[in-house]
């Protein structure tokens, strides 16, 4: 999968309020480009179930677009309060589902793998994860909201890491 | 909801090993019956998506063939291991798309409630949960494997509830 060309890479950053999402492309040596971005966002006072319901179409309906043969997702980040964690898994769960639907390529990510990846360092904060992101893409400004930064953080950590280790610095314009 | 006759109650006891579930068939005052109960097994060496996307076929398939309105699901139980009650939390989230998208009307109980409205304490036993699934649905034996009967107790805990409080008591045969 690695070799084929191009690679649509769709990144996701879950959440049940917000999920952010990145859709990026790779082929052969050239820099990633992004294709869209976004977030799929559902009403706190609405049902677990429908929520669920909306992030799953949501991906679904991002799958059936742009045709990714990959999922690029951050891993389970163990927030401090359990109850969020877990309610999490849920929106993982479906997204998971959609993309096995679908038959994509799955690949889990740590968060600081994602962090490592886009910004060298697992310890980067969200402004360097903005900034890199920016960079790499040959964007104007940061992709908005910071969740669909993060989505494509996700979709980039995947598109970057075949490059790995990184020997040749990748030309950016000066875009920010 | 509660006053349709009769309701078809799919009782679902979580887990990404095994699931188990219950349909269960009450009509006005009469006693629950049981219609089918089983479980979906998944194998621990495939990856989450494929068995997520099993749990998922396995509950719209049980929802497209016994047509229930009420999904009765055990509410998230939180683990001693933080990574077993998010890999659950995924499994759950499959399961409340599968209901969402059937229309069916979502209750979700703690484990103790289901307990409590099965063998009339939250502290109850797998094997008491057994006894009693078995005695109030006029069973030969008790649901196998347990996982099952703890489908079956989800289902009841919906079903019985409207009952609630209990003055008389339920006429059993003696079926164990």
């Amino acid at each position: 999968m690695r070799d084929a060309n191009p690679v649509v890479v769709l990144g996701i950053d879950p959440g049940t309020a917000v999920t952010g999402y990145g859709i990026v492309r790779k082929e052969g040596r050239n820099p990633p480009s992004l294709v869209e971005c976004g977030v799929i966002r559902t009403k706190p006072r609405d049902e677990l179930a429908q929520r669920l319901s909306e992030i799953h179409d949501g991906v679904a309906e991002l799958i059936h677009r742009h045709r990714p043969s990959v999922l690029s997702i951050e891993d389970i980040f163990y927030a401090r309060n359990v109850r969020t964690t877990v309610v999490l898994g849920h929106a993982r769960g479906v997204i998971l589902l959609a993309a096995a639907k679908a038959g994509l390529e799955i690949h889990e990510y740590p968060p600081a793998e994602i962090k490592k990846a886009v910004a060298g360092t697992g310890a980067a904060t969200k402004l360097q994860i903005q900034f890199m992101v920016t960079r790499l893409l040959r964007l104007k400004s940061a992709p908005q909201p910071n969740d669909a930064a993060d989505g494509v953080a996700a979709a980039l950590a995947f598109a970057m890491m075949p490059d790995l280790p990184k020997i040749e610095p990748i030309r950016m314009r000066n875009a920010l």
